[in-house]
């Protein structure tokens, strides 16, 4: 048995994402031999820090893929449909965090609080991370389907402005900028006037001082991509094909850490108090729960945490195999860099005992 | 048939919903005989606009409903609860914007486009308007009721910071200014240390960059007031005893508009091409529903105007008797000045017909 420690390389370093996985490289075990970064070419040359060292950014290309072991794709959707392919078909280890591969047959889609071992089954070399929203919620609701069966998801999210990465948060901060100092009254045109130069950026309206019910493109029927997202990665990451899930996606004025009202169905009669035990002691969740004391998750509490925190845990008043939560969870941390880490850490597991 | 103008006063004139009361009246076809401005003894003695003419705002007292005909009270519930029988008393018609009498068996509770005729029956001669929360999606949904036959409502809000009146406007005003010229990043703590000095105000907690899932007081079982202040008002408004209802009630940092999102389930199978049609047409309700060209409400969109907008139709997916929308109002409009102006016009109507 030996203990090499296997190479990782980082795709997409210089991201919103890409910044959190730095940070949880040099806080974390470290279980990494060599550690490469790489972006495009706008980004090489750029040195960055990671476990201490100055490391330099390499513009992504064939090459940079050469005795790596495990690679970390933290780019978009269409930079991965190209390039994580050729990774693996280089024999390195994909851990994808876009939309890219999620719903690929061949594909694993992993939470390890709740699949850990489906990273195994990999026929393409390829294992894929959730979408931050599903991330944000799922460690939560999986720990209740595990007792309870879970039937039917209503979701309404509040989700941050870094959700779309680092133009996200760009854009709001330059439309903080605009509104800041104007009186802000609440006379009709106000808030219009006051942000009437915002640029919406990566939004498909003004963030800042409003609320934007649309993330992704269109789905057809009405619905987004990240509300179908929500529902078909639910439903492969929990293996349960025919969960009803819906979901309204909606863009806040909040930096990091997405939220989310949550109406759970489940076969069996819940009780608020069996579900504070459950989620009490689940793996990766914070019970946040008394609210006449102050104590429910907010953003601000949240961000930077690695759990999912849970509050406001309620029996539905018509439905007693139904509760209403309200669930927040850093997704630049478990929505995104922590939950690729952890898929990364369990499979540089498996080269430690070759 | 005399033509007398009713006399009004408006108890709270120096309010959130005062201001907007005083624009309302200078705007709308104008009933009213002589017009008095009441508040606090805090605020008696200054003088605002109405209808053009400067006017002095006097202190509440048993006097100033003498020769009043009508009385608007925008007040906190406790100065309901005291002032408003004492108005009645005296043979004044009330209608009040406050929680004090929302419930009363024998007090009507109205929204024009719904129940119109409630105001009539009013034994304690109090009519009751509704929370802002109901009022914000009660007149798009009684319209799909009036086809489709409601049987629940599942809702989560986005609430914005006046509902709780001007000192909500003034904490977020407060907040926003501490994290302007912040850098805002996404690295843990940011937000919080922006935040640090905040004053949290009306709110649980710090609303700006943030969002607070607690509206009200603690009404037990987890729920918070304002959470079953939706499921009793949509309940008394429609007639319906044994609507389904669940509500969670969030603030975000916005200034005036509450946009819902809503998952409403009916009697009979719905289309989104007949809810459109219904909604297209429906008295009150602006359908703005095109996500594809950007067209969905948001507040900043909706501030200022009457209407309740709706957008994102959807059918539920799993089930045909389901949709889901996104519905905004301006909560100092239509959630509270407006709705009390309607239903005191068409009292004003009864005086021209003695
Ligand atoms: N933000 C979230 O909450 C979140 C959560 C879950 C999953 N994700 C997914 O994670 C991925 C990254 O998101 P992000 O939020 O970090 O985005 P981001 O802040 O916009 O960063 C994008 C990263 O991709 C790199 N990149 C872009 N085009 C490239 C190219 N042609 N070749 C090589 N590198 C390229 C950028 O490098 P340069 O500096 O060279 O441009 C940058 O490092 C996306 O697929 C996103 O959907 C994001
Ligand atoms: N904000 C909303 O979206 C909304 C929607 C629906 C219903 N409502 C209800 O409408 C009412 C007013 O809300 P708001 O948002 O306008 O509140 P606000 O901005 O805090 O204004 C409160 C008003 O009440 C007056 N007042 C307070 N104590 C008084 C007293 N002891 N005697 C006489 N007047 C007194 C104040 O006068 P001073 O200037 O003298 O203090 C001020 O005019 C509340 O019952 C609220 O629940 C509000």
């Amino acid at each position: 048995m030996t203990h090499r420690r296997p190479s990782l390389a980082v795709v997409g370093a210089t991201g919103a994402i890409g910044g959190v996985m730095l940070q949880i490289l040099s806080q974390h075990a470290d279980v990494w031999g060599e550690v490469r970064l790489i972006a495009s070419p706008r980004a090489a040359g750029r040195k960055l820090v990671v476990r201490g060292e100055e490391t330099e950014v390499l513009a992504l290309g064939e090459d940079v893929f050469d005795d790596v072991d495990v690679a970390l794709f933290l780019v978009p959707d269409e930079v991965s449909a190209q390039w994580v392919p050729v990774a693996a078909s280089k024999g390195v280890v994909v851990i994808d965090d876009s939309a890219a591969f999620r719903l690929d047959d061949d594909v694993p889609l992993v939470v390890p609080e709740i699949n850990p071992h489906a990273v195994r089954l990999r026929p393409r070399g390829i294992v894929a991370s959730p979408n931050c929203t599903t991330l944000s919620l799922i460690v939560a609701v999986g720990a209740l389907h595990a007792e309870f069966g879970l039937r039917e998801l209503i979701v309404s999210s509040y989700q941050a402005v870094s959700g779309v990465g680092r133009d996200g948060v760009a854009a709001l901060r330059e439309q903080l900028s605009l509104v800041a100092g104007t009186e802000l009254g609440t006379r009709p045109g106000d808030v219009r006037r006051a942000l009437g130069d915002a640029e919406s950026g990566p939004f498909a309206a003004p963030v800042a001082l409003n609320v934007v019910p649309w993330a992704g493109d269109d789905a057809g029927g009405g619905w987004s991509t990240e509300e179908l997202a929500i529902r078909a990665e639910c439903r492969k990451v929990l293996g349960l094909p025919e969960l009803k899930v819906t979901a309204t996606c909606v863009y806040v004025p909040v930096v990091a850490t997405h939220s989310m009202s949550v109406h759970a169905r489940f076969e069996n009669e819940v009780t608020v108090e069996r579900a504070h035990e459950i989620l009490a002691t689940a793996p990766g969740v914070v019970l946040f729960d008394d609210p006449a004391a102050g104590d429910f998750p907010t953003p601000s509490d949240v961000v930077g945490t690695d759990p999912t925190w849970v509050g406001r845990v309620r029996r539905s008043m018509d439905d007693p195999y139904a509760v209403e939560m309200f669930i927040c969870g850093d997704n630049l941390r478990k929505g995104a860099a922590l939950n690729v880490a952890e898929i990364a850490e369990s499979v540089a597991g498996e080269f430690s005992r070759v």
